[in-house]
């Protein structure tokens, strides 16, 4: 058995940093190689439930795209359903909204609004904590439907860019956090 | 314990049909309620491994956004690793493309192409089988890697649109079948 942190640097090896990408100046953190990986796959699932088991949360929401990855069987995992959240005009039922800033201009997210899809105790969850915008957007639409956000998990943090403050005062817990 | 065919009613139960969306006349197959109840979401995993594990498949291929709703659970079921497809522009390593027919015009899938990426035999999965086009499109991405498509499984087939005839001689599966 590896330790905590040891397990930590085995998906940190899988995290592939391109530089420039998307624009000049960015580093993007990849996470292609560590999804592709059979046992680190399942070791990331493994760790966000580590975290997210003692806040016993009845639902995981995510974001499309790449919060689909690891939010259902993050929720699988832990018992729980998987809400999804999703760009506008894509969920076919009615739905609640959500505005967030990106760097330029503004965005928006639509939750289903129907029983369903009201969960008590909610984990919000994406593969990415940046800015903090998308996430924020998440919990203001699991509040708007009566839930509580008992917590944020995150695969890979930014911390260089202030998400976990802007975030604040719903907890968030990254697996992998990076300075640069 | 339920029998097999109970089992699928039960999924079969949590499949919202919208009628007239996204267009008049379409009946959407909206998953969204089986997704965010616990045991159907388990379940729904559960029977496709069932299907797959017999194909001894080392990796899941899927596409945005849908297909990585089960896609990543799969692999884990499966103790296979997971490869994303995904719109142009979004993967940020040198990938492959291949091309598909949408009702009006043609759209691109895009894997990455470094040796990360590359399953020996894979399971190709979405959570809806229509047409067949994205499907294809998968198999197309993994065989232009090496790959061999071992099986394709999906949640959901609207069998009179004639996908499976599209997708032959790539062998396909459904958990839940529709007529119309």
């Amino acid at each position: 058995m590896s330790s905590p942190a040891g397990d930590a640097g085995q998906l940190r090896r899988l995290i592939r940093e391109i530089p420039d990408f998307p624009r000049p100046g960015i580093g993007f953190k990849d996470i292609t190689p560590l999804m592709a990986d059979p046992a680190a796959l399942r070791e990331a699932v493994r760790q966000l439930a580590d975290y997210a088991r003692p806040l016993r949360v009845d639902c995981v929401v995510a974001a499309e795209a790449r919060g689909f990855l690891l939010g259902p069987a993050l929720a699988i995992e832990l018992g729980a359903g998987f809400v999804l959240a999703r760009k506008p005009g894509k969920l076919p039922h009615e739905t609640v909204s959500a505005e967030y800033t990106l760097e330029y201009g503004e965005a928006r997210l639509e939750m289903h609004s129907d029983p369903t899809q009201h969960g008590r105790r909610v984990l919000v969850h994406d593969d990415l904590l940046a800015t903090g915008g998308t996430a924020r957007a998440l919990c203001e639409l699991v509040e708007q439907l009566g839930g509580e956000v008992a917590g944020c998990g995150f695969l890979v943090e930014l911390a260089f860019l202030g998400g976990r403050e802007r975030l604040a005062p719903y907890p968030a817990h990254a697996l992998l956090s990076y300075e640069s």
